[in-house]
């Protein structure tokens, strides 16, 4: 699978007087991931509403593991880690200087922009479990 | 003119690290009065919208006198100052046991929501600057 | 298990460009929920704090059933459902007329402020355990 | 004076039901962009705070000339305006493809973190003061 980063520097705004990044500002670095993710293979996330799909969150878990705080530089990776039927995971990680600080991961539904029904995710999307070796993706 | 007061208790999510209400989040704490305010004269804003008109901000002005704190039960004021040709003026305070915490104001357009052009503000709106006693509102 | 419930009006804050809830808005929800629910029971949360215990978050789950939208009274009801050595689970509920629109949980370590070691819960808040028939609460 | 400009890419949790960017977002635009002119400096925020000085906004102006969109790439300038006495002026500007979006400012007081009495700013910022041709700043 492919697996995207991008690096994210933690402004005044994401902070709480705990002095650390709130909890539910993770899900806002994973969406962040989530769209470079799709870019990065050539399918921008507006692409797909274009072509009628829309991905709404039906699930989110975070766990949180070593607190983020202002201006830490964090790198967020992810990685479309499961597709069946109208449903896809894609799992995120949050790190600093690799250090873990937090995981989790999204799970989406393909629908209908129009109809809200569910649909088949696009190819471009069941694309991106192809592994790098050129394999199929077993996502077992 | 008709003034609209509305409470609102901080939550850890509007702090930052200093240990105060971070100062965008003051601009959310006008919107809500500003729902309230519309809806108390009997014109929600998405009866606005659903009328085809659109009022999105033009000018947004904060002046942060004492931090607001977590758990803080805020008393938020509002009234609409003055409306000249297609523009409205909305004016807040932010106050925690009367002792002001933040004003400002908000300039809105009228627009269409269709062509996105310039258009009188509805009735229902400059209603609201008849002062309670019934005499036209002298917005000067 | 004493269950607390409190009204919350959608902003347009809170909404994203498929015209419904961002799906990261409901963390601050639940936030909202677990503030009052805690005061409810005599133990604001700043006093937890003032006790010298903390209670950062260390797992997020949310299930997404029902878009919430602009303007929507929502009822957002939770509960404290597990205590179990150092960790507390607070469950939590959104709804609209009685409609479920999302559910999730949220984990929460004690520990002390100052070490940031875990402590056991202080008391105040093993009590919200004892079911409204004054039985202790059975958490497995 | 110094002037700083950073990218950004609009999420989705930035934009609301109108399917623009949300008004009190671009404050938090403005402080991603102030961490970055003052780091440019070789004095980035934090280590302001840690010589003892605060930085807390007193005034936040901003006017939304074209509303930004989701997915946008955008341009966010900024540089010290002025310094008179205790206080510090920020403007900002924020374009997509050079097109002017929104703009405005932020006015800061100098405050010692202990005390919270206005202090005189460190020399570090009133050099960002100093014209690239190494004239001192006329500030009119």
């Amino acid at each position: 699978m492919k697996k995207t980063t991008i690096q994210y520097r933690v402004p005044y705004a994401d902070t709480d007087q705990m002095g650390v990044v709130y909890y539910a500002n993770y899900l806002v670095l994973f969406e962040r991931m989530r769209n470079e993710l799709l870019r990065q293979d050539g399918l921008p996330y507006y692409e797909i509403e274009k072509q009628g799909v829309m991905l709404p969150v039906i699930e989110a878990v975070c766990r949180y593991r070593n607190p983020a705080r202002y201006d830490d530089m964090l790198d967020i990776s992810g990685w479309v880690d499961e597709i069946k039927g109208v449903k896809l995971k894609i799992c995120c990680e949050v790190r600093r200087n690799g250090e873990l600080l937090a995981e989790g991961h999204t799970v989406h539904a393909c629908v209908n922009i129009q109809s809200r029904r569910p649909v088949r995710p696009p190819e471009t999307l069941t694309a991106l479990l192809v592994p790098e070796d050129g394999n199929t993706a077993n996502n077992s």
